[in-house]
């Protein structure tokens, strides 16, 4: 069995010269969009699949962790479920599929996510209930990706939070490699409960799932394990509006010649959205994940 | 001065799963959209511009090579004039003036862009005649990329083919390196004088300047320092349809979250359009480039 750094692919690390001309900034992307399965969940889905006992992992994902388990149980021989929901990219429901995973979709209105998966785990009591984020196994998956931004000397890190798993591992990291790099989410400000979880100091939920373009961040709250990490680690949470999640998919198309899903181009959203608190800093901005539809992208590059 | 191995950025290499899966093959990409200013030119226009004694370059490009001669050009402080036709695309054209270089917009139903770039040497007698394909020093340049594929053993590398300036470098490489790979050429089917120049033995050019959408491989003939190397060097040269143009280009984006330019997914067309020559091969096929309009490739995209 390969160990999670043998199983994962490192990140794509950018430079573009346009891009960084253009925003008058030294920005580095590290590029999750060529890790496999298209997104950073595959460190989390293989270091969670690869370290329990059982043979039968169950999770709910609104996607890009569904195919990061459904790819490492595939390659660890182990069966996994994935709840999704109705509304998912077709894409990702595809691709699920496609790595052999049994797809559960639901219609979020009737069943929650969440209990959706307990009734299949009374179903299969002897599963493991993977989490997309509030998992510690899910946070060292993660914080892979953490270590090799820290071989670098960034003056402050972006990173896209929806339910925090990303950041917490990145913290963690930058932390066990001695690096004093801010840390900033950058979160959709429709579903702004971790900026309002740093601002209160406690954990906020959101109501209903906020529907915004940036699908892998409509979560309801940052997990519990996460936010013992973030509520200490990170210096800032940006509130990304949806205009500025657009441009910075455009911006990413046109000038670094790199195709981003929305949730990917929230950390470029952050420095259009607050310009002022990266000006003259060197930044590594995470880009999370690539796998979006055509008609998605062909849509927000005409907006 | 930087040398060119320090001033080139490496190739970065992906092995895409999906797509692997999707043509049953085992396919390595070995993409240049990251380069410096988006294409594998900046290998030709950086060892011309560094080598030659002259302070002042002048070129005709259809848009890649002289971004590429103008960004070079401005590293070393030298004077760069690029003739670009009036329907070059409008990224390449804004971006070609971003890089310091003077733009000279021709209507090429009325002057060649050789005779154009005749008439600026007359005018300027101290500057280099640099050429996008047909020079020692851009093959020269190139073959550092067939130099990072050296690294591997490949059955076949599939290259893209305008003027012949890349694929003369690969086979270079290929062959100092002691590769035996198949050195496979794809080419519009629409300009496919290359295909007819290796059937006939001889150097065989287009009447007119053809519109495919691969606008990188609007050549009228190889150049002749490539035809040299091509004649003996090159297997085949396989003629790609605008239809397995598109759908290449379509078939990255979904299934290798790979923005490419229509000239850039030649390869995998190749692949599209005679899969029996790769079918249990390992397989290295060169995207080109990135640098596409954002309008033509949502056209593409939706066709």
């Amino acid at each position: 069995m390969k160990t999670l750094l043998e199983a994962i692919r490192p990140t794509v690390f950018l430079k573009p010269e346009k891009l960084n001309t253009y925003l008058n900034l030294d920005l580095t992307i590290a590029t999750e969009t060529f890790q496999h399965t298209g997104s950073f969940k595959f460190r989390a889905g293989y270091n969670t699949a690869s370290k329990v006992a059982q043979e039968h992992l169950i999770t709910a994902s609104s996607g890009n962790f569904g195919q990061a388990l459904a790819y490492a149980c595939k390659i660890l021989g182990k069966r996994c479920h994935v709840v999704m929901p109705e509304t998912s990219a077709k894409v990702k429901i595809d691709s699920v599929r496609s790595y052999g995973a049994i797809v559960d979709l639901i219609d979020t209105a009737k069943v929650s996510r969440e209990d959706r998966v307990l009734q299949l785990l009374d179903e299969f009591p002897d599963a493991y209930k993977a989490s997309a984020y509030d998992d510690p196994l899910v946070i060292e998956g993660n914080s892979s990706l953490g270590d090799e931004i820290s071989q670098f000397d960034f003056d402050t890190v972006i990173v896209p939070v929806g339910g925090g798993g990303l950041i917490s591992g990145t913290s963690l990291a930058l932390c066990r490699n001695g690096k004093n790099a801010a840390l900033i989410g950058a979160e959709p400000e429709m579903a702004n409960d971790a900026a309002r979880s740093l601002r209160n100091g406690e954990l906020v939920r959101n109501d209903s799932e906020p529907q915004t373009i940036a699908d892998g961040a409509r979560t309801l709250s940052l997990g519990k394990h996460n936010w013992e990490i973030i509520k200490d680690g990170v210096s800032e949470i940006v509130e990304v509006s949806e205009e500025n999640i657009r441009k910075a998919l455009q911006t990413l198309f046109g000038l670094a010649n790199l195709k981003v899903e929305p949730t990917g181009a929230l950390g470029l959203g952050a420095i259009f959205q607050k310009p002022e608190i990266f000006s003259g800093k060197t930044v590594c901005v995470i880009v999370s994940g690539g796998n979006v539809d055509a008609e998605v992208y062909r849509r927000i590059l005409s907006s």
